[in-house]
């Protein structure tokens, strides 16, 4: 028995030397299931509440190099052993953002689905451009894109859109159909063809407008902010006031965007009302529901986006409100024709119309990419796996949690809202008051104070690593928690304990 | 015996059915798992030269649905059990880019260090904007974006960079950055600020330049077009001409593109020549690396580069000539500020200039996006794993490859170079005259035949899924095969195939 245990077995120390070995060679299988192994145990962890949510270190600490972890290059080549303890140091020393307690950006939480999804297309490793090297992915993004363009309300799901690197180079696509739908010439000519043209959003609306009115040659003075109500909702009278004082100096109001769940607030600007100005003035009208598009699903809460059918064009991103891994982000257009004919240059070494297939199905020409990360796999196969009921039941828990928070807090001794009535969507923004700041009356001492509260707050929350949220100010209000429930592993116990740690944070403050 | 049997183990029936009750419920690790399993089993395949490249079928074949895979979206979920053969039948559909036959694109190969970091990053599932949330990415990013500005010659790697969502993007960033180098007013009050703006690239160069000119505003009629020679070098007395007459009639020469590796043939236009001219006149110095500049890393290439170092801006696609997985594109930057003045739009909401750490490592206000996709850690990775040494290899072996290709064919019977000499990249450009067209004497009849054999000899290829070739025609020049070699699994035996494949298949034309 003896012996044949010491042929058969082996010692501790042998079997890591066997796996040194093993490491030592080319990268195989068995390298590959080993990473597997650390990723598992990694999302094992990220829903598991007795982890931290981050484990906080500054720039310099790590870049001066951590116990082993040496994020240096160097001529020569590491070990796949090293690779390993690498990768798992690259998740210590990261953020989980599928933590229950994420809650510090808009898209949050882990989707399982999702990530086989992105790993099968990591896997595929390939390119969007032609329906020769991605012919099930291009269908896919043709099926989805119709499927979304019919919950938007247009008619047959007619119309057109691309997915694209997230919610700013949709928003920039907006701008660009639009201006090549009024002035065409502006492709070949340049923007002096052109008249001036003016674009309107909300002073609440995200900065990727802004963004694209410079990179496009409009330039950020023709943008004109739009006046909002106190829970960040356009005020269609600031609009069609600001769109005739435009028409009044000679310049041309070309696209208005509609923010549909602005950053912040959460707001929805009304749509319809807008819609009813950019009609009558002849305007593109732009819908942003990067962050609340995906209300689009829920039949309780789809009421907010009325009027959204009337849009032109609509950014939606599902890799925020409807859990789907990063990027996955589309821009929908309501015209077919306008993507490809503002953007193709019918590159002959790419789009050969002699190819055997029906070329209709290659996209590339209509994008302003040309090698385009497929993003459409994972988001397809969470809709089969959860149907259009799963995103539905997903959006409506998210709602009731920020529901459930703001009633929490509302009259809750040492906070206060900062707009009134329940959150249009996930965002519940507030102040909180440590003790003594309680009874300094209002003025600017109070306020100086107020603003430092939620940063020093925040910092230690971080060091601590037990949970993440947002704060910012806003125009003139002082930094406020912006609270954002988009995960799917959240539940009132978390919310709870959101609460809880900013008061066990900020009591001393 | 026989009971214990029973109780222990259970009938194939059983554990069939066990198996799916299992999938019938929440997506777990075991759900996981088994798309690892499917995922490992495809890339165990793709290098076995007895599978095929693809298993093509038309559009609406696959519209129709296959043999249960149908692509249609639903109300109701899927079972779990049913998710997987989703993910099995789009393997199935789709095709092997990583095949060691699979010679379609220039990105080509699956390097398993590199989807070993792309799956770890979508299971970190994190955004490049902040230091806050992306802490290790977001400095894996910035010293991977100095080392790379080292290497291009850049005095202590100083500067500036990003990585973007693929080289066209990053084309994009050089003009506009140019732009807002020049005329930082352009910004603020659009193109109307600033004189007739010229572009200049060469017509060998990639359609991105041109996408970029009718996006930003510039308009396609204001990027000129450079002649090139007859291996599609740009020539540097046409370029100067072309200034000095854009000069005269009042536009101001703002940018010039010189393509290092160009799509086609890969030519790479004579840098240091280019940059006498620029420097004279005062022009912005771009260099589109994104095929070539992989020949950095290379000791015995990297002089085809010489001059780059005097660019102000390059293109760098890690995801084409490295074998990095898609996406991952870098543009660099020589002065340091520019891509933040150009982009800032200082979102109050996201960079926070309150937060506790050093807020300049935060990227995102760098970017003309907002969120922005992990795109770095694959590449760090697999320099981690190869060493700059390894890439170097990788790349020599793939240009000896080309040679081999050259070599057998430049004197073979049936072949005909579309420009004599050695390649500078891993382009071999041909055309295969089948017998029947070898006695025809040159002339209409005998262009139009070959015109039409390349188009042929492909569909048979994809229809057998023995392996992929580009072809395209190229000005005045009919259809001619692309070969390009980035696969690290490709041999000397795969590029014999490949002949031998183009000659069985193309005898009878």
């Amino acid at each position: 028995m003896s012996e044949k245990g010491e042929t058969c077995r082996h010692s501790k120390t042998e079997k890591i030397q066997m796996k040194k070995d093993k490491l030592k060679k080319e990268p195989t299988m068995q390298f590959l299931l080993e990473v597997v192994e650390i990723l598992t145990n990694y999302v094992k962890k990220t829903f598991d509440r007795s982890t931290k949510v981050l484990d906080f270190h500054h720039p310099h600490q790590l870049l001066e190099g951590m116990e082993g972890f040496n994020l240096e290059l160097s001529e020569q080549p590491e070990s796949l052993e090293q690779i390993l303890v690498d990768c798992r140091d690259t998740l210590k020393y990261g953020v989980r953002t599928g933590h229950p307690r994420f809650f510090n950006q808009l898209s949050t939480g882990l989707d399982i689905v999702g990530l086989a999804g992105e790993w099968l297309t990591s896997t595929a490793n390939t390119n969007m451009f032609t329906y020769e090297i991605a012919p099930v992915f291009v269908l896919m993004e043709q099926l989805t894109l119709k499927k979304m363009r019919e919950i938007v309300g247009w008619p047959d799901g007619e119309g057109d859109g691309i997915f694209s690197p997230g919610g700013a180079i949709s928003n920039m696509y907006s701008v660009m159909i639009a201006r090549y739908k009024f002035f065409p010439e502006v492709k070949t000519k340049g923007m002096t063809a052109a008249p001036r043209l003016i674009l309107f959003t909300s002073e609440h609306s995200h900065y990727s407008i802004k963004k694209a009115s410079a990179a496009l040659g409009l330039g950020t003075e023709n943008l004109i902010l739009l006046k909002t109500d106190e829970r960040g909702r356009v005020i269609p009278a600031d609009l069609e006031a600001k769109v005739i004082e435009a028409k009044q100096k000679g310049s041309v109001p070309l696209f208005v965007n509609a923010t549909a769940g602005t950053t912040v607030y959460g707001a929805f600007d009304p749509i319809n009302e807008i819609a009813d100005i950019c009609e009558k003035y002849n305007i593109w009208l732009h819908v942003d529901g990067a962050w609340g598009g995906g209300l689009l699903m829920s039949r309780k809460h789809r009421h907010k986006l009325s009027g959204v059918e009337r849009a032109n064009s609509v950014t939606w991103n599902p890799h925020k409100m409807m859990g789907v891994p990063l990027q996955c982000s589309a821009i929908l257009v309501r015209e077919r024709g306008l993507l490809q004919g503002c953007n193709s240059m019918c590159a002959g070494y790419l789009f050969q119309p002699d190819k055997q297939y029906d070329v209709t199905y290659d996209t590339g020409d209509k994008a302003i990419q040309c090698g385009r990360h497929v993003d459409i796999f994972k988001f397809w196969l969470m809709w089969k796996a959860k149907g259009t009921v799963g995103f539905e039941q997903h959006i409506d828990k998210c709602l009731d949690l920020s529901a459930y928070l703001y009633n929490k807090i509302k009259n809750r001794e040492g906070y206060e809202m900062v707009f009134d009535g329940e959150p249009q969507h996930t965002n519940v923004c507030f102040w909180y008051f440590p003790p003594s700041l309680r009874s300094i009356p209002n003025g600017e001492e109070s306020r100086e104070r107020l603003h430092k509260v939620a940063p020093k707050i925040k910092a230690m929350m971080m060091e601590s690593g037990t949970t993440m949220v947002g704060y910012q100010p806003q125009g003139e209000k002082v930094n406020f928690f912006r609270m954002v429930i988009s995960n799917p592993a959240a539940t009132m116990s978390d919310i709870d304990f959101l609460i809880e740690e900013i008061e066990r944070l900020g009591q001393d403050l």
